[in-house]
């Protein structure tokens, strides 16, 4: 029996008691926190705080008064919440900013890499990405070499690799998503890099669908910048703001921030004529932080706090192996996009239907949220902190109710 | 007796019933509005609704759920709040969004007024800026300029004029501030932009300092763009996001968005290959847009629901003339920066004093919050919705119990 498989697994869950630092609605099975994390139970009373006492009261001396969450104020926050961030990524200290949105992120990274590989070489011409990215990483990042003169260059990720040896010297920047949004293939993040560098490249990572649910591991794999999402897996609310890594080979020579409004500034506040570059990771800030939401995010990440990203992955295998092992036996002519193997499966499984955006509002209508992507894929999240495997096996069965058990898609492999 | 003087003018006060409207705190005299506005009284439970019933039980649904601050739900929300922004900056419905941060809107604007400007005249190469502006604004446009081979040219406000006539043909684009931040000089925002026009430039004004507190009329006076700022004197919280305007001659044909991040495509969740740009003012949206931080900002707005922004310049006029005869009479030696003229006069006072962050710390712990600008200026700022004479007083008596009532300083005047 599936329901008491799912008991056994949940039973064994290691992160099981996490799942009580969430306010989970009731009844609503909530498996799309690859687009919006859950509410942690933390944010509500926090957030209040930050809103009657540092803002209502004390006003303008919060962006200097020590508090629990922002030690050095309120100005303090945007690298503050980066070192709660860094090791959920792999990063030591100093390398992580929570600054603005994963769209403006990409752009001054993005700006930044290529500046850095081009001051190293300046023959290479090529931005190198990947034809089946995010939208926004795609539009950004090929506006960039527009404005810049440069090559923008959309592969498959299973090509890139041959590109790099066929092309490596024009490659400037290899900019990749870590997780293909669509279909939840986890992509070779260290196999990549490795093969960016001997080519003499660059390479940014776009962790916004793995950081959270697997090591990332950004400082072991000689990342040199990423960039990654507040409000997905990292349940820092809608909108959160965004995060960006910078390997510290790389703080701060050479380093330039495209946009360099005054927070980042060595001095902000001595409104200098000239404007002198921070030597820190706040080189990479833009305009005056966004508090209400850094506080929400910084709320949210204490359910990280002291979790292995090791045990995290482990659940996270378990949970979607689980939900494919339900699929298979409640819809088993249905179509995953998702691999199989689990070295290739991030957090989601992409299941292929027809008309997807009818199937996850009528799966909405039974209590079971998940989203759906053109042109095809409904998209199952789960979030090991907590997603329980009775979570997965409600979807599969509310997914072949809503299907219908005999019902057939084109089966498509993840690549 | 200033006293009784404060105390009919408050009276009077056509406005004195909005103060209610705001959470100020007990024994604290704000007069810093024009840094960070005061807590608006609806924020703490609209921003907790939005936490716990939208983000919390709804989810994703939120995302295109009708709520009352957000009546196409969240995904709209930037251009809603935009158009509670609208009435207060003298804009038409349709040209005004809440997007980012001064310092991203003024790169997107000035890029795409530079490329509106050009696409006229591929001949004009000059941008032209206040060397008196505020930092974020001269950092950002010269480096916008450095990455368009354009020339950056600061210059007094005074002389832009003569620049105009005597060089207008080079000129693409002026951009100013309308409040000088140091002095709060207000420059002549309908002449200037007269004169730009009159050039064949296209003007781009920040009015960061004056939306909230003057009428500002972008569309009588024909600005072309603008940007402005959420969290001064329209109190949407710390880093509240910030607008853009722009004009609707200029919606939407030429104009290019520099981060043209999925939000600002035309249809966002078709999540196409190639990016088609909005047709509507959300060309200017970047990424994913911070939810919690629009909730508090369009709380925060309702206090001008149906306020005439003429009456709002009175009361500030009289509470600045007020503060400037306070000080006359108590610390009659103290310079005074803010020009004597009520047509050059925005909604803060600005005061001569040497070692302006000791001053401004003292202040501080006698309950009075301002704040200090390099090099010596003390800055008094006035909020006609929640600041009232009996303040002025209150700031002009605590001011001459630090600084001594015979204090004296080079008296500086605004030019």
């Amino acid at each position: 029996m599936l329901a008491d498989r799912a008991a056994a697994l949940d039973a064994a869950d290691p992160l099981a008691g996490a799942r009580a630092a969430f306010l989970l609605p009731d009844g609503v099975v909530h498996l799309d926190g690859n687009s919006l994390g859950a509410l942690p139970a933390a944010v509500p009373a926090a957030l209040a705080a930050t809103v009657r006492e540092e803002w209502g009261r004390s006003l303008i001396g919060s962006w200097d008064a020590p508090a629990g969450w922002a030690p050095h104020g309120w100005w303090s926050a945007p690298e503050a919440v980066g070192e709660l961030i860094a090791p959920i990524v792999g990063a030591g200290p100093g390398q992580v900013l929570v600054t603005d949105s994963t769209s403006v992120d990409l752009f001054t990274t993005g700006s930044a890499a290529l500046g850095l590989a081009r001051a190293r070489d300046p023959q290479r011409h090529q931005l190198v990405t990947d034809v089946d990215g995010f939208p926004t990483d795609r539009y950004v990042l090929r506006s960039l070499c527009e404005q810049r003169g440069l090559d923008y260059v959309e592969l498959p990720v299973d090509a890139v690799a041959g590109h790099l040896d066929d092309d490596g010297p024009s490659v400037a920047l290899l900019a990749l998503s870590h997780v293909d949004f669509r279909t939840g293939r986890l992509h070779d993040l260290a196999g990549l890099t490795a093969a960016a560098h001997r080519a003499g490249a660059l390479a940014l990572w776009d962790v916004a669908h793995s950081a959270g649910v697997l090591p990332v591991d950004l400082d072991e794999h000689r990342v040199d910048l990423a960039v990654g999402c507040g409000y997905k897996w990292l349940n820092g609310g809608p909108g959160a703001p965004a995060f960006v890594y910078v390997a510290r080979r790389h703080l701060v020579a050479g380093l330039v921030n495209p946009i360099p409004g005054w927070a980042s500034a060595a001095d902000p506040f001595a409104m200098a004529a000239d404007h002198i570059a921070s030597a820190t990771i706040a080189r990479l800030r833009i305009g005056t932080p966004p508090i209400l939401s850094l506080r929400a995010l910084a709320a949210a990440l204490e359910v990280y706090r002291g979790v292995d990203l090791r045990v995290v992955r482990a659940v996270s295998l378990s949970l979607t192996g689980f939900f494919l092992k339900c699929l298979a036996e409640v819809c088993p002519a249905l179509g995953v996009a998702t691999p199989a193997a689990a070295t290739e499966r991030a957090s989601q499984v992409s299941v292929v239907v027809p008309d997807a955006p009818r199937v996850v509002a009528r799966l909405a209508r039974r209590g079971v949220l998940a989203d759906s992507r053109p042109p095809d894929l409904a998209r199952f999240g789960f979030a090991p902190l907590y997603t329980s495997h009775a979570d997965a096996l409600a979807g599969a069965l509310a997914l072949a109710a809503v299907v219908g058990p005999a019902a057939t898609a084109g089966r498509r492999g993840a690549d």
